[in-house]
């Protein structure tokens, strides 16, 4: 509740700042136009899917009615949420850029307080959405379906609020494909447009895939990306709620504790998120970077603090961990102190914190891995590609290392129920994070409109400043999303087990095998229609723009009074991405479902063993390469050394570089970010089935 | 022995050949005698590493003294008999070249009687080496330690003779790392100098990387790929003699007939490969293709049918499957007719042959696959490489879909023995495939010499129809390579927990999921050093080349007399491959002995089952990416059309089309054909150790 006040005031606050020139003014509302019109043709087709989905959820659980009817009432709240943080986001960032661009012409300071708040009302409304709607609807089916507080009672109040989960994860992986397709057809485009066309640089206001690159940074950057962490933060709430049914005082423990500590843990962690936003602040000439640091450093402290307590007196004090085995008695698993749950808390943060290092360190500007790419960029484009790859691969080494020590680590502590609350921890500052991530396009989108009409360069170099510090705090947030989406992963697929009463899924089992083989695959199929598709999409956007140069008279010359058609290339890039986000996302839904029915549950577990285990590898890869090839290129921006000689932009090796940063463009910001929610609702898809092939 | 005396023969027959003009003489002789030094200069350093790693086998296994002395036999038997294999491929490769040149000067037929024969003498010589070095140690092994004939002795007798296949596999895996670092680190090399430095074609005399280019064919296409299949080759059969000894007719029948079943089936395999060396014919303005095919096909039917037979009459009429509990107790798995492992022979063929299928279509020219990658080529060298990467990852769902079905499907038929009998079979015809795999470098090397020594077109004409099925061939070894891999590696895994004691391993254990994303990650480790050892090496050999044409006078201007510094060339692609080529090979051998002695059994499995899904997907997206931009690029020789114009060799489009080219190349010919290997590799590395971590 708290959260929406906030969100309310804050809107309010920006939306009464100036919105500078006219000029300004103007653009600005192409880009809002062309994002509310993709919102627009996006929500219609999601629409569609989700009457369609919710009917086959329907059919699919007819041995259930009565369950059947509320996964469906569930799933479809998920969705409508998940949309709506996602609209909420894009809302706010539209109005926030142009308010930052007029900020940044006087104060440094101002700029960041603007797009901060766009940020925090994003923030904000995601985390509150999903409390509000698991916590309403936890309520609801317990009344419903917990008569006499039994084990197999709670388990089905979990089992159908998986619908939320479900639909929230369906939306966001349509939100975050179709929003990466988007933005990265116009990016490329755009880029590619200039190069090959005209010359012209990408943010000129001549080249008439600009706007829709902006607005690309609203749609992938900002809703799709709260769609993601809304569809995150609602299934690691909800898988360590799972797992929290079966640790108990003893046997006859019916009181459940440890399935509302997660959603109390949430909580916690949503409102010293808001208490930090406050603490972000920065003087005029002060460091930004520094500011947000400080904002997530409280956010996380108070909440480890506080979680101390909550765990300390919500668990029973020795905690003991069971597993049901296919006749339904409970066997003793574990049994650890209440607190060695706060220590898998720690454990969680520890992990996230040293990816979020290894991913900055493999995408900082100045440090061994980009300087590799950099040096290798001189002989040609294909050796900066080499490159890339490379460092790309390389760049999953020590993740791989770290992620597996935290899940034995968390699950010699806790268990189970202790990896699970290990991402839950991780997750619980989602309010703060999502906000510092939401910051970076906005303060983007700040720079490019400050750069179209034509602001003095001062103002820009205040926006690059920003924009600077963006790109490096999305390079944390992706290796927070990375770790928690493995460790809810890992506590989904203890769940699956746990609901299917498998009690081993026996990797020497070659149906297992197979399983796994063919599940490996799906992240490398998925990847390859995401990135086919950007590239078929960049293509039509070069046709078009060179359409445009050659058919309007007098835009390349730049006359007054001749403006380029923009609306072409925003319906371009729109009908692509809705075209092609949907056969990646229904391979999600369908494969598990169909492979579930067909070959049981132990095939079934393999195939999403093998899609964890290739998905998160190569998400590493791709994020990382793309990261990289970014800042190698953007290395020769502030010109380089190598062998003794200088290289500025414009130069062969710099253009060089440009190859790697073009390809890397899908690999960062469509199939790489996609892969954790392609992972966890497979996960979740065999969750909601795992009743009905049991 | 049939085999010694057909290569002899043969190769008798091969030196009496002509060499053609002085020119080519002299051209072959600077190739051979480089190709001859880098094999010094690696079996000098390999001879260190084999003497370092015996004695390590040797404290390795302190706690039984007596095996551990015939492990460390073996281990050295098995190193050089695979040094041996590669040598003598190199050996006669680099005799035939300059023959077939010569030969291509009056005649098609006659060029592929010579290349093929060199060929042929490879195929032999390895299968030969294998079955006897198999058969001796089997028979000795079996006399020391199989004393009363129970399954523990004849366990003891087959874990010591793995010792042979780790010695195999592990030069397998330094000869094609090595070798493919060499061949890539020249070719990429001699093609960005050309291109980045003096603007003349790779083939070119003035070059100074050019020889070093045909070195690199012999090293790498034919020495490497030699050890390579020598590795496979033994370590299947190996596994399949593993896995027989727990099938019988019924818990008290000791007469191990499925134990020499896999010998036999290879005997007959090579026999009958031998018999259809003579069917590979072709009439002038003949098809080679066709009559290779002819060659093959002889070969797959002939061992098919007297494989029934065999099998049949050696196994019991009905087979029982068992397995061993850790209290030595044997528990009946499968029971079935002796004729269903003929069926599994079947299958394993049919996976061979549709994987083989599959492959050619992801790399032939013509088809959608290049021809997606030839359109994206437009734009862009950054839409090129999209294309082709998106297209390697598409190529992975299909074989990853077939592998699976094959695996479930000989398991249904004949359990884990049908599984790896069906890698046997597939690996009996060993002897022509590997002989249709190494004619291909040969005609390779024949149209270079042709090039370098100045012989009329019509000469280069027809080394490259020998050159172009060569290809193809190349990409149906690769899909048959990759599929024997996979079962193989099944096999192995199988013994590795017969071995261990571990009756299951259970995904759902969070240690086990530990490992399979360490071992998952272990694959990208792997092909990023490749990838980037042939990247550093390229640099150097660019430098190389300019400094070479900077200083020394009249070379660029083709001044006769003055000749280019080929040595040079040769030592840098040399030491860089040595050096580069000892951290992932020893990465393959020392982190499954790590992780199993720290972690015990559980965790190694893990990463072994890690270490196989996702090293086949990296090997098929690698390989199969590499093959569609080498031919999307070889596509404009001939000319494309491309939205209604033309496009041709030098245009823009096609130097986009270049660049693909140049990252596939170590894509295809280093990192990714070494995945087999390492997958392997890893598995043998566990089995040796299993005993001591049970």
């Amino acid at each position: 509740m708290l959260g929406f006040v906030y969100m309310f005031l804050r809107s309010a606050w920006i939306s009464k700042q100036s919105v500078g020139t006219d000029e300004m003014d103007r653009i600005s509302k192409l880009i809002a136009k062309g994002a509310m019109s993709f919102l627009k043709a996006e929500y219609r087709v999601l629409g569609i899917f989700i009457a369609i989905a919710t009917v086959l959820l329907g059919a699919l659980s007819l041995t259930d009615a009565n369950s059947s009817l509320f996964i469906m009432l569930a799933f479809v709240v998920g969705a409508v949420f998940s949309g709506t943080a996602g609209f909420i986001g894009m809302r706010v960032a539209t109005l926030a850029n142009v308010r930052t661009a007029q900020a940044a012409r006087t104060s440094l300071s101002k700029a960041l307080d603007i797009s901060f708040a766009g940020g925090t009302i994003m923030g904000t409304g995601v985390v509150s959405l999903g409390l509000l709607g698991l916590t309403l609807l936890y309520l609801l089916f317990n009344y419903l379906f917990n008569q006499t507080g039994t084990d197999a009672e709670m388990m089905r109040v979990l089992n159908v609020l998986t619908g939320f989960s479900l639909g929230a994860e369906s939306i966001a992986l349509f939100a975050r494909v179709g929003g990466g397709i988007y933005t990265k057809a116009a990016d490329v485009g755009a880029d590619l447009a200039g190069k090959v066309v005209a010359g012209i640089p990408e943010d000129d206001p001549r080249n008439p895939a600009v706007i829709a690159d902006n607005v690309g940074d609203n749609v992938g950057d900002v809703a799709g990306m709260g769609a993601d962490l809304f569809g995150s933060y609602v299934s690691t709430v909800l898988a360590t709620m799972v797992l929290g049914v079966l640790v108990k005082a003893d046997q006859n423990d019916n009181s459940y504790a440890a399935v509302t500590l997660p959603l109390l843990i949430a909580a916690i962690g949503t409102l010293f998120s808001m208490a930090a936003f406050f603490v972000v602040k920065v003087k005029e000439g002060g460091n930004p970077q520094a500011a947000l640091n400080r904002g997530n450093l409280v956010a996380i402290v108070l909440t480890a603090i506080a979680s101390y307590f909550v765990i300390t007196n919500v668990l029973p004090e020795t905690c003991q961990e069971f597993k049901k085995t296919a006749d339904g008695a409970l066997v003793l698993t574990h049994t650890y102190a209440s607190i060695n749950i706060f220590f898998s808390v720690l454990i969680g943060l520890a992990v996230g914190g040293l990816i979020s290092v290894i991913t900055e360190y493999y995408c900082a500007m100045g440090k061994r891995p980009v300087l590799s790419i950099v040096r290798q960029s001189l002989s040609s484009p294909a050796t900066n590609i080499i490159g890339g790859i490379s460092i790309g691969m390389e760049s999953t080494a020590l993740p791989a290392i770290v992620l597996a020590s935290g899940i034995v680590g968390s699950y010699m502590v806790g268990g189970l129920f202790g990896v699970a609350m290990a991402a839950a921890g991780m997750m619980a500052t989602t309010g703060i994070q999502l906000a510092i991530d939401a910051f970076g396009p906005i303060a983007d989108n700040a720079g490019g409109i400050a750069e179209m009409s034509g602001l003095p360069k001062e103002v820009r170099k205040n926006t690059d400043v920003l924009d600077a510090v963006g790109n490096t705090t999305a390079a944390i947030g992706k290796g927070f999303a990375i770790a928690s989406a493995a460790l809810t992963a890992l506590a989904l697929f203890a769940a699956f087990m746990e609901i299917t009463h498998l009690e081993e899924l026996n990797i020497a089992d070659p149906k297992v095998l197979g399983g796994m083989l063919v599940g490996g695959m799906i992240p490398y199929l998925f990847s390859s229609m995401a990135i086919s598709a950007v590239g078929r999409a960049a293509g039509a956007m070069v046709q078009e723009v060179a359409r445009q140069f050659r058919e309007i008279k007098g835009l390349l010359a730049g006359e007054p009074g001749v403006s380029a058609d923009y609306e072409t290339c925003i319906t371009i890039s729109t009908q692509a991405a809705i075209r092609e986000m949907m056969l990646p996302g229904l391979m999600a839904l369908v494969v598990p479902t169909v492979v579930g029915f067909a070959f049981g549950p132990a095939v079934l577990g393999g195939l999403l063993a093998g899609v964890l285990v290739s998905g998160l590898l190569l998400a590493m890869f791709q994020s990382n390469a793309g990261g990289a090839w970014d800042n190698a290129k953007k290395s020769f921006e502030a010109g380089v050394e190598i062998n003794g000689q200088m290289y500025y932009k414009g130069s062969d090796v710099h253009k060089n570089s440009v190859v790697g940063d073009t390809v890397g463009d899908p690999f960062k910001d469509t199939s790489g970010p996609s892969m954790n929610i392609l992972i966890k609702l497979t996960m979740i898809m065999a969750l909601i089935i795992a009743p009905y092939i049991a």
